[in-house]
């Protein structure tokens, strides 16, 4: 079960997840200015990116919206990198927070669970209730995995996730309800193959949701650029929360106005070992 | 506004909304067995529908999951259906329900609203709350808009949407919020850029929906394939209800088992015609 194995990475690398929310401002002059197809700039980097962080980070999510916005060339490069990640054992979430109707889920796990973008486990979206995510589930016995948003790191997540539904928040109820549908697949480390996201800026929420979701390995983003802290993290793992912690902008983004050059992805280390050790320092 | 050129042209060529939600199984025989790229037949096969349907359709929405599913080259042919329905003059709705923090939101805004996949409209899931909405908002004044999803038409959607939040079900308080965020964008039809999903098979909930959102504009699916009938549509617009109505498998394989050869798009364009009569004769 892929929750098995990513848990045994965040033990034994650290619970550092790598965000690859690559935009084109973020690369180094001396990629910009290489007379690559946009695909293989967007992809050097990030393969110097997976080469200076696999061995230090549990995981790398790949955010597709970043992709998208540079449309068939960025794509390319997406599955690239997926496909580059992979190939170096490290584990992918393909973050696409997809979510849609029987049939047209049936589509979209074909196209993150096989083929050109196939990745080990994706975010989904469960407004539109478990038929949504039902789909999804042949794949969970074949070693893929999933993350359905519970309650997410922005500041609106609010407007809708926290309204009372008679006595709890309605994050509550979509906790609750992905809790049972996860029921059928825990594997032998006691996680799900259905995991959850919760954003680090809402601790008490977080705290909450975990007493709903005892069997859960959390996907846990919001980390640096958006305001969560090591020592709220390490708080939550002290407490006998499990998951792995992304942060994107404040890693791949950590050799900006000191290097140009190939050294850059040292910088993206050097971040990298500093933000597991920011965490690591509270357990 | 593009929701005042979509409802004009709902109103002189009538509501059917041709889905095109492409599958390979659907295509003839005479293109599969041709020797062009994957995305070249997938594209043939679209090409084909939008002109025999273009001047008896309001609108096409193209599922990109099922483009998704295929990889690049069925994104490649996502992109050139697209470009080529837009060339028709015709007006595309890229159904993609993306849904996403601000940063994010601000990606999938660029990767639908320009470049390879721009499209006229999106589909867009709010449950992350307002900011992941109001990326979208700077295209709205450009000719762009979208439909956010209230009550989908799956038979799940009840899991968290009906939810009572207060003697109201979640997709009331969802659909009284995205009326306000739409206030701001109402052209000289009186709708909204923002317009909102509810699916057809659930007629007492549009109906309500629709008491709650007056200047909106709806995208309805759930019509032929998922149970909706003409009679119902028809009832909505005698209610004053305005929208669009979408069937993708009761239009696109309407020629299976009748020809595989290049004239299966005049059973299409039949199908579609026997659809805008089905709803048109209730009026």
């Amino acid at each position: 079960m892929i929750m098995d194995k990513l848990s045994r990475a965040a033990q034994s690398k650290g619970p550092v997840c790598v965000g690859l929310d690559t935009r084109y401002d973020y690369l180094p002059a001396y990629i910009k200015d290489s007379s690559k197809s946009l695909c293989d700039r967007l992809f050097e980097f990030n393969k110097a990116i997976i080469d200076a962080t696999h061995d230090v980070s549990a995981c790398f999510k790949v955010q597709i919206a970043c992709y998208e916005a540079l449309g068939l060339e960025g794509l390319a490069a997406f599955a690239k990198t997926v496909q580059y990640a992979r190939s170096k054992q490290s584990i992918v979430i393909s973050d696409v927070k997809r979510g849609d109707i029987s049939s047209t889920a049936t589509q979209y796990a074909q196209g993150h669970f096989t083929g050109d973008f196939e990745t080990d486990l994706i975010t989904v979206n469960a407004y539109m209730g478990e038929d949504a995510v039902s789909p999804y589930y042949p794949y969970l016995e074949k070693e893929k995995g999933m993350f359905v948003l519970i309650k997410t790191s922005n500041p609106s997540s609010g407007d809708f996730q926290d309204i009372d539904v008679g006595g709890a928040a309605l994050y509550e109820k979509v906790a609750s309800e992905v809790s049972k549908w996860g029921e059928r697949f825990i594997g032998e480390t006691g996680f799900s193959a259905i995991g959850a996201v919760v954003g680090c800026t809402y601790p008490s929420e977080l705290t909450r949701i975990h007493s709903l979701m005892k069997n859960t390995f959390f996907l846990i983003p919001g980390y640096g650029a958006q305001g969560g802290t090591g020592k709220e993290i390490g708080q939550f793992f002290h407490d006998g929360i499990c998951g792995v912690v992304n942060s994107s902008r404040g890693l791949i983004t950590a050799h900006k106005g000191k290097t140009e050059s190939d050294d850059f992805s040292e910088y993206v280390r050097a971040a990298c070992i500093a933000m597991k050790e920011d965490i690591e320092k509270w357990l």
